[in-house]
Order: structure tokens, then C-alpha cells, then sequence
């Protein structure tokens, strides 16, 4: 193995991931970093945004000459086993790197309490999941668990004591939370509005509310993977608050989306689109200077779309400006958005521009579901339309099977919605329900609406639009359309085969044949591998997480983790019910955040060149 | 197409079933026709089963006259396509006619309202699906509806006055109910123990309870195909009361198991086992007269097969006999155990013989359990194993992998169990364990436990076990083991090939290469299939089937519809929440019940042989 060129180019990959952490230093200056909603701005410089996001560059400066030093004078170039290991290895890197930022500053994660008050017992989890099992273990009263519990249903958003009492029926509640503060283990854990709170924000200080734990290791890991996979699950519970998780690390998360879905519009390009059932599935032939070698061809490919990649990226993030975002929110969902990964920099996803004054939240929610649809094409046939010929995208079976499944999508999702009552009127319900089917089935996973609380045929329909996915070649992740062209063709052949075992046909893209031994075989073990990943992941998940993780609703466990399994595995982000629109995998145990994390990773670079990571003889055989 | 030969075979077919009911006609005397149980027998001879199952036959009989008739001087054989519509349009033909004792007979399905308090809302359901969606609309009180809805509750069984004041918590629940019962729509639904009551049984008559509605064609169908297809799904909610479901009714709904289990077996032989790809699987070579033509040594296994079956339901019914079933329960039983099909003859399945006295349950369900294994096995390595070495069954590596996957499920489900406390102590737990693990991974479907109330883990892993279902070339249904065997072992090629194009790798069955061009192919397509086949069945039952089937449950749709179309399409029989261990497939609507008959046709006959049946191009192409 080319030992010294593997080392170079992790080397080049570690001195990019620092220069963007440098680039998001800038968003430390409150002057630019501000939410669009700029009632609750603090005029602060965030120190601790920029601890971490300064400690992080120079590590990765040093890791990066480190990896230079010890791949100085690499030559050659990599065979197909070297460049499985360098895609992989690259990941992994990537992945460590891209956490020391939320680990360094210290970001909060979320409320360091769940409780769940499941028939005569009583859970209350504590960091660590610790599980008090009785009201004699917890040590409360039930009217203080009643404060506890509505503390915890109220999330990041804290209660006033007014809310506190209503929502409790209580009208001591805020006596009770005060009693329950000074008792321990909850003096650890709850936040008085007290002395040492003076530098929060008004929106913190005056509420009641759990105290906040950091992220961990793996913590920090999940949300970086989910970041470069382009995958947008996350584990904050608070995007909002600048003193929860600042908003340069923010721009730090939204880069690792950029980030990620340029190495794979380059992975493509260099790597995927190569090899005959590659370049049937990829279609990788793009005009371009015609009397080129193949390596000048791909390179020029390279660069062609990584600049498509990035001029989109620009023109989003201008467009979103004009629609009255601040240059934080546009440029953080520019990247979400181009990547097709879905970190958004509010709690409440896109919805949150549907209730702000200033801003048209229809407009967004429209330009963005464009934006969305793009990102899912192919890039060679984007550059195709772009460059020469416009009806190259309307004659690509692929493509048009690609828009073909979302207008059938959003028509039955609409269409249902309205008989069941889930949008208030039809406009609402175009809007929502074409933004949410196009959100799942680009592998976005953007929310608009809680599409969790729709009728059960239109969550069933998105949990299967998951494994669909955009086209090859894109930026979407998921199985991509074009295998599930292909599957279903090779399905009617097989079918055809079964009483007439003597005819053959050859399988065609768009008329034009693309057989070639092994490309049949290609798709039928792609779907078996996600199928077996897919099995693996969901009993390994119900396995190992406790059912307090879902509290009361532990009888949802298993379309909830099935859901989770899918929305990592695809790239999605969220799923159902516990991790659903309004929810995140913030309350996970750390083995099942590290399964979700390798869950990512091998959903993103198409299975291959992470599993054969694992396989000791890919090591061995030199 | 020979037509000739194949209204010749369907001809033969109609006779033997014909056959069949005529046998179970005996069962018509309740001097032979009677529960272990006999508490509640009755001295009457069952009119209503005679009739269903005399005028059955008569029409049986017609049926097969005529088409012998029409296939008079049929010659010559069949080729590949010609079987394959036998096949298809014989389980067709046997689900019409087998449907026709449950329809002529008036069988009760079930009680005619369910009733559902939602919140605010209520929901009674009358036959015909109405759905009362207020108060006002229905026009009872809330202690009226109290009083409905615990009679709904107790489902099957009926309450007495004291019980039905008991558990509704109004002294005046039986003074209610009369009020109730004298209401349109009521009138009609409830049966009060009344004048015309009087032939019901004591049991029945004494008790508070809805009125029962007859099967209509799609349930008789239903449970046709559920026997022939060694499914064991059943639309009964009562099977122990003889004026609602007539013993006689019963036998011949085991015999539907005996049948299909038989028609299976010598499937396997005389098609499923042919080609290469289909020898490989089933491993076809019997020790015979070695001089044979094929033809001759085809048809010398599937008598010597045939045998063995009946031969093993006769020395399991005379064990159940010897262990205290009466004749009806014991064929019964056997019948259902040796064709992996699961029909009892009690609402609480093999479970009911815990609690009776003079049998000994545990006894009764350890036999069950080796008797379930050996049916779950291949018919050829059993003879093996009969006739010639022994040894030859513990060297075959799908009879080991199909007891490693038994053991290793059973360990898991007894060791979490015990750990979550779905059992009382270990004893038990190793028996219910072990015997549902057996039941679910041998598609029979018995149970002795509500394996629904176990912990999340057990129940996603016997979700998936359904999946996995016994040996090629045995009666239990599912995707046999041996494909998962070979699954397994193409992947990992797959992985390795990627990494190495070059490594050319024989397929191995047991250290012997078994490869061929078509067989890697045959078993991803399979597997392709499966997936589909289940993606379309879920999407169809959740759009079709409206939430009310669920009541208060409706969160569980998602789950109790994909175990619903796992446990039909892979002949298991219970599913998880609504079609659990003590639930069944009643309550569903005529669409989804019919695409439940289409799924148990599809897996039991290994999905080609029904599917190219609606493929134009099939009957158009001479």
C-alpha cells in the first residue's frame, strides 16, 4: 500500500478542515453572528466559541504537517484498494477533527434531567442514566415531580412561574421548584433563577428550567459525523442560545455540512463514477475539453463541480439575504441546504422564519425546496443544463424519475393531510407537505411542520421515502434513484426469466443499453447490504437502549428506533416519534450514538470503503 | 399451453379436498367432536357443520367431474411455465373451495361493535365499519358507553352481571345494558340472554355479551388460504364455543394445515426441487433405487416424502392423545404442528392446556416443540436420517445454522425475560421461551405466552425471526435458512471482491462448491422480492386500513401493520399489538384482509408462481 500518499493526502485533508475553522472564527464578532431574530442578541464576543474553534485549527495545522511531514515526497497513484482505504481513513479523520470544536467550547447539549412518569413508577434520568425507579428512590413529593416532569415536557424553553403553575395546576410551583432546587442531587442539576445566572440573557434567567450538560466525546463525534455525512441529525437541544451553543460553533457545525458534501461531489467524481457499473450508474460523461486522458477528464470534472457546488452554495446564501436573513442564517442554511444535510441554526428548523416579522417564510420554504431539488441532481447533468444542453435533465430517466416519486409523494401526502386534518387549508398544505416530502426524499430533513403528528400513512410513506434517496451523483444521500430504476427493472427481467428462462435482455438506461456482467449483480447486493445493516443497526439499537429512553412512550420503541436506523443510515436526520420532527438524539446512550455514528459514516461513502475497513485480510494481504 | 393436463390436475385436486371434507363430516358427533376441555361439550349433533361441510363436498365433487371431463385424454408432461400455473391456480382453486364450509356452515367470526374511547371522541364500530365519531351521534350515556366498551373488552368471553358491575364500576351495569339493548341501532348488535337464547349453551346464555356476526367470503377465504398456506392467521375470536365455530368446522380447518403441508412437500419435490439452482437449495438426492430414470425417482420421493408426513401426524397425534387430548384436539394439533401452520382449537392457543386439569402442559409443550422443529426441517436430510446416516443430519450446515439460530433467539429472549421479568421464574422462562422462539423461527405460530407483552427486545427479535422461517424442503414457510446461509456468504465474497476484482471465489454448501451461474443471482433476487413484496403490503394496509381497526392503539399502527404483513407474507400466522398472541386478523377490513390473502399465497409458494399469474405476457406468449 502507498503508505506516503495515503499520508499526504490525510495531511491536505487536516489543513482544510482548519482553514474553515479559522473562516468561522469571524462569527464570533456579534456584529455579524446574530440570529435573524435579533431580540434576544447578546453584545458579547463569544469567548468560548472562540477558544474552541481556535484550539481546534491549531490542532489540525499540526496534525495536518505532521501527515505532510510523513508523506513528504509521495509519488505515484492509488490503486482501488488504496483509495477505499484513503476515503474511509479520510472520514474517520475528518469526523475526530471536526468534534474538537464543540468539545473545546464547551457546548451545551441539552437538559441534563428527563423525567417520565410511567404508572405507578417514576423515572428520573440524570447524566450518566441514572434511573431512579420509585417515588421513595427519587425522594420527591408527586407535586414536586409534577414541577419536575413539566420542566422537562417544556424542553429548552424554560416556564415562567406563571406557566409553571398552570401547566402544573399547582399555584406553589414555583415554592416547590425552589425546595427541589435546594435538595440534592437536584441542587446539581436544576438552575434557579439565582446569583451566579446574571450574565444569561433575560429569555434564561427569569425561567425555570433543568441545568444544561455539555457534549461528551461522543456527543461532539455524532454531531460532526452527522455534519460532514451530510446527514443533520443532531444532539442539541437549544440552537437559540448564543451562552447554550455559540454561534460561531454554529457556523463551524453548518461548515462541516459544506464540507462534507463537497468531498462527495468530488468522491463521485473521482472515485464512485469510475469502473463500468460506476460510470453506468454515475453517467459521468460531461463536455469538456474532448481530446483529454482520462485523468485530465476527471480532474477538470472535479474542479467543474466542486465550483457548480460552491456557486450554488453562493447564490442560495444571497437569495436567502435578500429574503431578510441575517448573513449567519443565510450562509448556515445555504450549506445545509446545498449539502442536502438539514443543521439549522433554530429550534423549530425552517418553520421558525413562518412566525417572524420581516421575513416571508413562504418564500423561503419555496426557494429552498428548489435549492433542495437541485442539490439531489446529478451533478453531470446539472453542468449538462447549465452548459449545453438544457433537455439533457428532462430526458435523464433518472431525474425524471427523481421528480416523477416527490410529485406523487407530496400529492398522496397532501392529498391525505387534508382528508385527516393535519394543515389548517390547502395552501398550507401544498407548501408543507411538498417541503417535507422533498426534505426526506433529497435526505435534507429540514421541518417546516411536525410531519410526525400527521396521519400514519403520511409518516409511514416518508419513513419509506428515506431509503430512496436523490440521484447519483449528488449531493442527496440515501440508495440513490437510479439503483431503485434499475431494481425494479431487473425485478420484471428476473420475473420474465422465471418462465421464459431463455430469453435475455439486456438491462437499458434511457434506451441505451448499460449491461455489463457485473452490474446487475452491483445493485441486487447494495440493497442487501442496507437491508442487513438495516437489521443489524435496529436489533442492535433495541438491544442496548433502555426503554426509559422513550419514557411513556416505550410501546413506540420499535418503529422509533426502526425510524433512527433509517434516518442515519440514509442520511436524513430526523426521524419518528423520539427522534421525530420536534425531537433529537441528544437522550440516546452513548453506545447507540456511537452505532448511529457508524450508521453515518457507512450510509454516506456507500458501504464499501468503511466496512472493508473492518475486514482484517484488507489489512493483511499487501 | 396443455390445458387438458392442467384441468386434469385442478380435477384430481377438487376430489381430494372434496375427500377430505367428507372426512371431517365424523367430527359431526359430539360423542367423537368434543374439547379436552368438557366442561362445555354438548350432546348435539352439530346440524349447522353438517350441512356446510356435506353440501361443500357435494359441490367439491362437481367441480372436479367437471374439470376431469374437460382434461379427458390429457397427455404428455409439463414444462417449467405449464407448472407454474398448476401451481398458482391450484392453491387458487383449493382457497375458493376450501372457503366454502366456513361460508355454508354460518360460522361466527366475531362480536359485531368494537368500541373505542379515544379522548374526547368515541368509536363504536358497527358491521359494515360504521364509525360514531361523537357522543351525540351515538345517543348513549358515558355509563352506557362504559358498559359497551367493557363488553367489548371481554371480547369473546362474555361477562356475567356481577363481573360486568365490577369492571365498569356501576351497581346498575346489567339494568344499563337491558336499556342499551332495547336502542336502534343497539337492538340489533346486543344479544340480551333472552327468549330466543335458549338453545346457547349456559356458558353463553348467562352472560352479558355483543351479538356475533357470520364469516362472509373474504374472512372464509381468509382462513382458507391461512390453512392452506400453513399460515395460521385466523379471523375467529371464539373457537371454543361449538354454536359459534362447529368442531366439526374445526377439523376441517386443521385439515386445510394437513393439505397444504402435504401439497408443500411434494411441491418441493416434483418442482421447487428442479434445476440447478433449485437442487443446490433443497438438496434433492434421497437414497432410492440408484438405477432410476429422474422421472421414476422424482415420483419415489415424493411418495416416500408423503409418508413421512402422514407418519409423523399420526405418531404426534397419539402422543398428544396418550398425554390426555381428546381425538378432536389431538389431530387438530398435530395437524397444525406438522404443517408449521398453528391453528388450535383454543382462543389461547397451546396455552390453554397450562391450566387444565388431567394434561400435563409442560409435557404437551416440549413434545410440540421437537415435533415443530423436525416439521421445520428438510424432508430429504430427515429421511437421510431415518434410512441411511444419521450423522448427515448434524453435518448439514442449514439444519445447523436453523438450530445455532433456535438456540442462540431462544437464549436471548429467556435471558432478557428473565431480566425485564416477562417470566415468573426460570423453569418458565425456558419453556415459553424456547417454545416461542421455535414456534415464530418454524413459522407455526402456536403460542403459550403473550409474547406481546415480553420486553421490546423479544419482540423485535422474533419480528425479525419471522423472516428467517425453517429449512428448504420442509413444511415451515418464511425465507428458509439456507438462503440466509448463502446470503451471508455472498456478501462477504461481495466485500472482498471489492477490495480484490480479481479473487474469483466458488460458492460452497458444507465444503462442496454448488455454484452455477444463476444461483448468487437467485438468491439476491429473492431477497430483492421479500423486501418488496413487504414495502408494497405496508404501504397498502396503512393507506387502506383506517385507524379506528386500532382504537386507542392507532400510535401502534405503523408496527402492528409491517409485523402484520411479515407474519402473512412469511406464513407465521400472529403478529405484534392488534394481530398479537391473543389478538387476530378480525377486526380488519374486507381490502386488507384480501391483500393478506394474496401476501400468504405469494410466500407460501415462494412468490414466482402467483406472481407471473398476473403478468399479461404470461398467458399471451403459446
Amino acid at each position: 500500500m502507498n503508505i506516503k500518499l495515503l499520508f499526504r493526502l490525510l495531511g491536505i485533508l487536516s489543513l482544510m478542515i482548519g482553514l474553515f475553522m479559522l473562516a468561522s472564527l469571524i462569527w464570533c464578532n456579534p456584529g455579524i453572528g446574530y440570529h435573524t431574530d435579533k431580540t434576544i442578541i447578546t453584545q458579547r464576543f463569544e469567548v468560548e466559541g472562540f477558544r474552541g474553534l481556535a484550539s481546534s485549527s491549531i490542532i489540525c495545522f499540526l496534525v495536518g504537517a505532521i501527515l505532510l511531514f510523513l508523506g513528504r515526497g509521495a509519488q505515484g497513484k492509488l490503486f482501488r484498494k488504496e483509495a477505499m482505504a484513503v476515503v474511509g481513513l479520510s472520514w474517520l479523520l475528518a469526523t475526530i477533527l471536526g468534534a474538537m470544536p464543540f468539545l473545546f467550547s464547551g457546548t451545551y447539549r441539552g437538559p441534563s434531567i428527563r423525567t417520565f412518569e410511567n404508572q405507578q413508577r417514576v423515572f428520573v434520568i440524570a447524566p450518566g442514566l441514572k434511573i431512579f425507579q420509585t417515588w421513595d428512590e427519587l425522594e420527591v413529593s408527586k407535586e414536586e415531580f409534577r414541577v419536575l416532569h413539566q420542566l422537562n415536557e417544556a424542553g429548552a424553553r424554560g416556564l415562567s412561574s406563571s406557566q409553571l403553575g398552570r401547566k402544573t395546576g399547582l399555584s406553589n410551583a414555583a415554592e416547590l421548584f425552589v425546595s427541589l432546587a435546594s435538595k440534592p442531587p437536584f441542587d446539581q442539576w436544576l438552575i434557579a433563577p439565582g446569583e451566579d445566572e446574571k450574565l444569561a440573557p433575560a429569555d434564561r434567567a427569569s425561567n425555570y428550567r433543568m441545568r444544561w450538560v455539555r457534549m461528551n466525546i461522543i456527543d461532539a463525534m455524532f454531531e460532526a459525523q452527522s455534519g460532514f455525512s451530510t446527514t443533520g441529525a443532531t444532539v442539541l437541544s437549544d440552537l437559540e442560545d448564543p451562552y447554550l451553543v455559540p454561534r460561531s460553533i454554529l457556523f463551524w457545525r453548518a461548515s462541516t455540512h459544506f464540507l462534507g458534501g463537497l468531498g462527495i461531489i468530488v468522491l463521485f467524481v473521482v472515485l464512485l463514477g469510475q469502473g463500468s457499473a460506476g460510470k453506468a450508474l454515475m453517467r459521468t460523461e460531461v463536455p469538456g475539453p474532448t481530446q483529454d486522458t482520462p485523468a485530465a477528464r476527471i480532474q477538470h470534472n472535479a474542479w467543474l463541480f466542486a465550483s457548480m457546488y460552491v456557486g450554488l452554495n453562493v447564490v442560495l446564501a444571497i437569495i436567502l439575504l435578500v429574503l431578510g436573513m441575517s448573513p449567519l442564517d443565510a450562509f448556515c442554511h445555504s450549506f445545509a441546504t446545498m449539502a442536502t444535510g438539514g443543521f439549522s441554526t433554530y429550534n423549530a428548523s425552517l418553520g421558525h422564519f413562518d412566525s417572524l416579522p420581516g421575513i416571508n417564510g413562504t418564500s423561503v420554504d419555496y426557494v429552498v425546496i428548489v435549492f433542495m431539488v437541485l442539490a439531489g441532481t446529478n451533478f453531470t447533468l446539472l453542468a449538462l443544463c447549465l452548459f449545453a444542453q438544457p433537455i439533457q435533465l428532462l430526458k435523464d430517466i433518472e431525474w425524471r424519475t427523481y421528480v416523477g416519486i416527490i410529485l406523487i409523494g407530496a400529492v398522496a401526502v397532501i392529498t391525505l393531510g387534508l382528508i385527516h386534518g393535519d394543515f389548517e387549508n390547502a395552501a398550507d398544505g401544498i407548501r408543507h407537505g411538498l417541503f417535507q416530502v422533498v426534505s426526506i426524499m433529497t435526505t435534507t430533513g429540514y421541518g417546516t411542520d411536525d410531519f410526525d403528528s400527521w396521519n400514519h400513512f403520511s409518516r409511514g410513506l416518508l419513513l419509506l421515502l428515506m431509503f430512496v434517496g436523490g440521484c447519483a451523483g449528488s449531493t442527496g444521500g440515501g440508495m440513490k434513484v437510479i439503483r431503485h430504476v434499475l431494481f425494479v427493472k431487473i425485478l420484471g427481467m428476473e420475473l420474465e426469466h422465471s418462465f421464459h428462462p431463455k430469453v435475455v435482455r439486456l438491462l437499458r438506461i434511457g434506451g441505451k443499453p448499460v449491461e455489463d456482467e457485473s452490474l446487475r449483480h452491483t445493485i441486487l447486493v447494495y440493497f442487501a447490504l442496507i437491508s442487513m445493516l438495516f437489521v443489524i443497526g435496529f436489533l442492535f439499537v433495541i438491544l442496548i437502549e433502555p426503554n426509559a429512553t422513550w419514557g411513556v412512550h416505550a410501546d413506540n420503541k420499535l418503529i422509533d428506533t426502526g425510524s433512527a436506523v433509517a434516518a442515519t443510515l440514509n442520511n436524513i436526520g430526523p426521524g419518528l416519534g423520539t427522534v421525530g420532527a420536534t425531537q433529537n438524539y441528544g437522550h440516546f446512550g452513548v453506545v447507540s450514538k456511537s452505532m448511529f455514528i457508524f450508521l453515518m459514516m457507512l450510509g454516506r461513502l456507500e458501504i464499501f470503503p468503511v466496512l472493508v475497513l473492518l475486514i482484517p485480510k484488507f489489512w493483511r494481504d499487501q
